[in-house]
């Protein structure tokens, strides 16, 4: 086996797409690559569905037109990052091995004719796509035009959880592995409740249909074996590549846009994090939530560059009302990505295909073809990134880190909760869009890192928190650390068992508060908090109060109205060199800035004043900083910073102007354009 | 097999909750059994769900620890309700009889891992369960601890039907013995509707999954069906324990909150009747539902004092919004099922869970502790329920009934009816809450009982109403009683077959009036009725009008808009001694109660003045009555009534005031304290 | 084999309904024809769902009752349309053949208890049915009663599709018969997209349950699939009946109420063309889609008289929300199908049933008997239908087509289209409304007709469009014609592949326009766009907005506001002799009647001016034009006609006066009265 590369041997910023020329004549193969060339194309990702062309009846292969592929691309000085096609399976092994078929929890068997998602629990399945990866790198390890090995699609979606005979088989082996003893399994689950005890490992079943709601602690574990399953194929495949081939291998996550995989686990097993963005439309800010996801994504990575694989040049075709983008925002978009510390920016697809489920997501070649506004921005974009090729490796730094935990999301998404309303990605979205407003760059952070290096730590929906990262969260606040928690936070533990002490007692003494009861309001009513400070300003909150019992904190707001109507609402407690805020409602975005403003007195952590439509982040590299600006409004906003902006060639003069709906990426002196934090 | 006695033997008024202490240390059993002191419970039930722990293994059993607890509980003076454990049969269960599993409508296998429901037409399930309720009552049921017999858990819910083989083929059965032939079964089901004739009983199906609707005669039958399955399955259990033991044996309804069972039926087969009841979050005046509930237990009680097995001390955890409950609202909510007839208070449950599906459900000792609002407020209950012990055993009367027939509900809930709209929970609960609010007292009734100790008989939703219960209702009224009867009603048989002679003809003689045609509105559509009584006033009405045929009624008021515009929409028809009234529309609480208050003279019934938030209930007791008063609005109210006031120990002076929000039990002289009836 | 008639053997116009007299006893049998007679009654439809009647086990006829129910009928000079009962298989066929059962998408299997469906696949089910028809059509095809044959019942409801594994072998040999090679199957579905593709048949699945979305050719395939089986099953009947008789044979249509029948394709096959209709009673304009249900059965009757098999008296049984009709809205319903071509007015059905699933489905003699408005109105219905027998034959001419094509339906209703308020059939409503308020007559066609006798055609939703269907468009406009295309018309072939030159493509000489990118509208989002003439007039535009790219057409109104604001909204080219629109936002029928107002004026269309709520259509006859009125409106309204209407005897002086609410049959001399086209 061989050791891999951290980045894919390619020049400056890597620009292309998803290239899928076996919908397409050859004469097409060779307009494309003039046109990428034209484009300043340099990567694209091949082969990722092309199992049934690659491998048309079992154990016979046809790399014939591959082989053509990639010559040509390479003559073009194209480089390739080439897919192993394990996410869709052809027709024939669906035929020879019915029983590797996914079913789902009503017991629905999933068949082909869409994307062919298989059992990840199935030998077969395994068997097939460890020798496909096999026979991929052996072909092409050397050859010149591959630079990276893109494993499978987006794992988890479009289906993660399978309830196939094997998948409960491998699950009852998973549970052994995990408890040793049904005794354990017993209490972690705490079969006592409902009768489920269980006296053989036989006995255990896996969540499908029953009668009423199954058992948490069980739907949790799950949620991990599912996620378990899905990196067992992933390593299956990596390492059948290391036998052949030493190209840095990836596969595209979907951050904060897909939900069946613990990202702090799998960017551990790739050698270059890579993720997949779409704008989700009904929103008309979704570029708020690109930034989250971008900071996501470069935060699993380790803080290193990353690769935005995919995101789409227009409207995708598998929403509602599939909204275009308009002119200037895909540039936008892609240089967000840059900004929040993307080295590559990567579209689904090249060229719009005319047949198929996605013929009407938007391409780099439209149906309207190259005479058309998108392709001029296509091509416009590729020139911006050979402007600011120099970025290539600089870093993001933060002072401020949001906690990010798929375990909890997973707990706090199982059934009977005090409130439909109170949901993880909408508070995360919520206390994110505050900081992005302030212009306060963000890290995400897991409950157990270190997180001393931060001035604030702040958790919007920490409602599975285990005593060992109560305790993190603790030692952080009394080495001097600012924290800022949300309501239905610490409330149970890794089985999902609420913590002995009453609702939030693992953060007693971080917070000086306690939770004596949850009061949910109902749908629609509408409560205010009244800050308790000499402004005694009123804001509007709703969903949820709380009856506290205070331990030690001061009261910064308390309730005008509702259910705890007199009581506290927001404290703020002294804990050893820090302190600890908790916040027991809902506030809109307003609400929570009003709070984090007085947070950053506490953290010390100073935004700098602009429009809160003007996201500037900057990225350090060894020379220079790069202070990149998006102006998501229609006004120009100015920014204090003195430099070169890459894209215009202009320098600044102290005071960066960014026209409405423009970008710049300016080169200045390290370490002196502010990043908001 | 020995007589059984039909209260449990045990002083005063019960209290206490059903208590797993098997989720708990066995020092936690002995800190519980403390606190039970400190809070005045005197009755605990335990075991409903513990038969994986009681039988590990099939026909090995371990009695050990029940032993323990019981023991324990006796000797510290708290009294046993014994569980049966049918509700949740083990995971060995499932794994050696898997045909045992229910199935739904639409073939998918309820599996394991939540409630682990049984088909109930399984005979490998009934035998089990007659094993187990043996063991049960061979081992307990000379326990000094053990007062009564708590079988299975709350019938009916969450899943009653079953379509599994064994379950179609016990339909077969019972079919054969409703019918004896298949002329008779095609003729009541209108067979030739849709070429559905049967030939040979083993071609007939249940109804479950079909092109489109199934045929309404079998699907009424098929709730008749479930319903006896069901009532088969306690029956089976109370014998297999009346073999060995002789305290009352019980089950726990759900009145008003579960469909699937008649409540009429089952009572006949208890000792002693039980109730659960839980507010609907929701409804902001769920205490109006609460008493239908109780009034409704109390009624298939025949009137005798009944158990509220449990309700909740504040908030549940399976609605959307679990709304808390806040100070004085458990008293309350408590003190209405006493008015109402429960001579004991019970909980579901002692401690608050710390794993499971239920953890965010309240108990007596919620997850904050003893030194909490909750705790505090269990044990004031405890001591108010000492301070009335004298209570027990009196009896509420009523001038007043309502009819309520499940099989009614169950015909109504069938599919495609006239309009979406009219539902008979909406209309019973919208009549009821009009006399409630009026502060008169109900009964409930089916149209076949001896009507005749009522006042006045008022028929919310009874669609559904057989020949001979119309032959009864018309007696009544030919005698002197005064009937109220709502739209929709009267209209098919015992087969969903609809009555000859139009619409409303079996009530024709007792309405003076018949339907032509129904008039469903529009959604959103409303329209208004006006009074053709010297005021003239109108009220608002919607969902549905109709063409009425007068024959003999007077019109007492008409439609002023939709599409009954200038017809009759109410009328009023003297039959004999009575009077029949009818409603042809829906109206709000505020217009039925118009409509009441000109029944009422008509049946000489008189409620008393006061605040229609000041809810008063008066239960006869052999030497005093007692008034019980329960204050839901902010204010003060008061009620005249001479006394004492069990729970302050103050003597009202003819007059008692309750504060907002409070609660009073007043021992007076016989029949003086009125009940608003 | 007989040669059958195009026209059941019956004097004037046909007057009728469902018979099923199985349902009631034999005294009501006469009881019937006396009171068809008292009605007018002269046709009546038996037997539709008699199979488990008339062959009660396999093999076994029972014709006894039939015989004398024809007898009965015949005696009384009531003529017969006899059903064959393939609709409702009996009890015993499913029990026989449980294979024979349909098999949903997700793997549910449909049973017996409804209406009986069979899966058409099924080779017992075809032999089944060819031997009922056959042995009815061998006793009755000389029976003097029998005037016509009424196979099977609404072809497509409640089920179409069947994924029974009979259904899937019969796929495949379709597929093999439709394409030949694997090679042109994989070509056709685009395989290539997401690694479908297929290298044996065997392997071939159909669009059963997936992860997600299914390739859209072979659903769109599998649509024509299920089509073509069921119009199998149909002609298997139509033969084996004319094995022995030579009446006309029939199959009641349901036009624009069901979806799956291509009723091009089906009209072929039947002797006369019958339809039901059913007023959908959300709609407070329910008239008007009734209307457009008629024009589209006369127009795949090829114009030819057509015959009303089913309305409603009153109101249906399956609505949330079931609507009854008021005084004189049958009348007119009747009058609107008998103006649009219906030379008979039948319903469902005669006698309301007493059981079953529709029991509250309106009825010729309603529950109420005899003494009712409904009867009234039915006996009055029938005398006019006597008075208006001359019309009888007559035909309808129109100057303006309307494009209407299933398969593009099929394909719009596909999943991941750009938007989902962009909907086949609410712009096929919207702009037949259009047309319909000013008062145009209109035929449909398919866009592959000739369409050159037509002064305007407009296509309202042509999402897909064959390249020989946009060539046949081209060349009307050319020719002279006026072509109206609303936008998303013209994108894909007849496998769902986007047109080659991007969207539109095929229509660019025709309308001078493509579609460089859709722009679909948020939810809720509004806009507006500007007529460029004169009068400058802003009309509202929501779901949708184009880039367009102009090709010589000419601007005739922009947008306001919205994604393309300042952009072209309208357009008109002139190409050749003619003229081709193009509409590429959604307009409410307001804005549509602004545009068709100067669309008329190329066309040289002039409408009738009249209220809009007064519909006018004329039946030519050999020697008289009919001019048939309806006044949907409160108020009379006039209408320039001189001659005798039918129903009242009064001759109009050359203008019609129509009561609010009424109805007129004007018989004027030919082609002298206009039909506002």
């Amino acid at each position: 086996m061989t050791a891999a590369a951290s980045w894919p041997r390619i020049e400056g910023l890597a620009y292309g797409g998803d290239y899928n020329p076996e919908q397409w004549s050859r004469a097409t193969w060779d307009e494309d690559v003039l046109l990428m060339r034209e484009a300043g194309v340099n990567l694209v990702s091949v082969g990722i569905f092309s199992w049934a062309l690659l491998e048309p009846k079992e154990g016979l292969y046809d790399f014939a037109w591959m082989d053509e592929l990639l010559d040509l691309l390479h003559a073009n000085g194209i480089a390739v990052d080439l897919g192993t096609p394990s996410v869709s399976p052809p027709a024939w092994f669906f035929h020879a091995y019915p029983e590797s078929r996914v079913v789902t929890k009503d017991g629905t068997v999933m068949g082909f004719g869409s994307r062919g998602m298989a059992s990840h629990a199935s030998p077969e399945y395994r068997e097939a796509i460890a020798r496909m990866a096999g026979e991929l790198a052996r072909r092409y390890g050397n050859h010149p035009a591959v630079v990276m090995w893109h494993v499978h699609n987006e794992y988890g979606v479009p289906v993660g959880e399978d309830f196939s005979p094997r998948a409960v088989a491998s699950w009852r082996g998973w549970l052994q592995r995990r408890y040793s003893t049904l005794e354990a399994l017993n209490s972690a689950w705490g079969t006592a409740f409902w009768g489920q005890h269980y006296d053989d490992w036989e006995h255990v079943v896996a969540p499908a249909a029953t009668p009423t709601t199954v058992n948490p602690a069980m739907k949790l574990d799950w949620a991990r074996f599912t996620d378990d399953q899905l990196r067992e194929c992933f390593v299956i495949e990596r390492d059948a590549i290391r036998e052949h081939a030493s190209q840095p291998v990836t596969t595209n996550f979907m951050a904060h846009q897909s939900w069946n995989v613990d990202l702090w686990k799998w960017a551990q097993l790739v050698d270059v994090v890579s993720d997949d963005h779409y704008l989700w439309a009904p929103d008309p800010d979704a570029h708020v939530l690109l930034s989250l996801a971008a900071d996501l994504t470069r935060s699993v990575a380790g803080g290193k560059p990353w690769i935005l694989m995919e995101h789409s040049t227009s409207a995708v075709n598998w929403q509602g009302h599939n909204v275009a983008k308009r002119a200037g925002e895909m540039r936008r978009n892609s240089l967000t990505h840059l900004a929040r510390g993307a080295d590559a920016v990567m579209f689904f697809q090249w060229r719009a295909s005319r047949s198929g489920a996605e013929k009407f997501h938007s391409a780099m070649i439209p149906h309207a073809g190259t005479n058309s506004r998108l392709w001029r921005e296509v091509v416009e974009l590729g020139g911006h990134l050979k402007d600011a090729a120099e970025v290539r490796g600089s870093v993001v730094r933060a002072d401020v880190a949001v906690l990010y935990d798929w375990e909890s999301l997973w707990a706090q998404d199982l059934e009977w909760r005090p409130s439909d309303d109170v949901q993880f990605r909408e508070r995360m979205r919520a206390y994110y869009e505050g900081l992005w407003r302030d212009g306060v760059t963000v890290d995400f952070a897991h409950p157990t890192h270190d997180l001393s290096r931060y001035k604030l730590v702040v958790a919007p929906a920490s409602y599975l928190l285990t005593a060992e990262a109560a305790a993190n969260l603790t030692a952080y606040v009394a080495g001097g650390g600012t924290l800022l928690v949300n309501f239905f936070s610490g409330i149970v533990d890794e089985h999902d068992a609420v913590h002995a002490g009453g609702f939030g007692a693992p953060l007693k003494d971080a917070l000086g508060v306690t939770v004596e009861e949850f009061l949910p309001m109902r749908p629609g009513d509408t409560a205010a908090v009244r800050f308790t400070d000499g402004h005694a300003r009123e804001v509007p909150a709703d969903v949820w109060q709380e009856d506290l019992i205070l331990a030690g904190a001061e009261v910064k707001a308390e309730y005008v109205s509702g259910p705890a109507a007199g009581k506290p609402a927001i404290t703020r407690h002294t804990h050893g060199q820090g302190v600890g805020w908790y916040v027991s409602t809902r506030l809109d975005v307003a609400g929570l800035r009003s709070v984090l403003e007085a947070v950053y007195a506490d953290a010390g952590v100073s935004p700098v004043a602009r429009p809160d439509t003007l996201e500037v982040v900057t990225r350090h590299g060894a020379h220079h900083d790069f202070v990149v600006a998006i102006n998501h409004g229609d006004d120009a906003a100015r920014y204090p910073v003195a430099g070169l902006d890459l894209l215009t060639g202009d320098e600044t003069n102290g005071e960066l102007e960014v026209q409405g709906g423009g970008v710049a990426v300016v080169r200045t002196a390290r370490d002196t354009g502010g990043d908001g934090g």
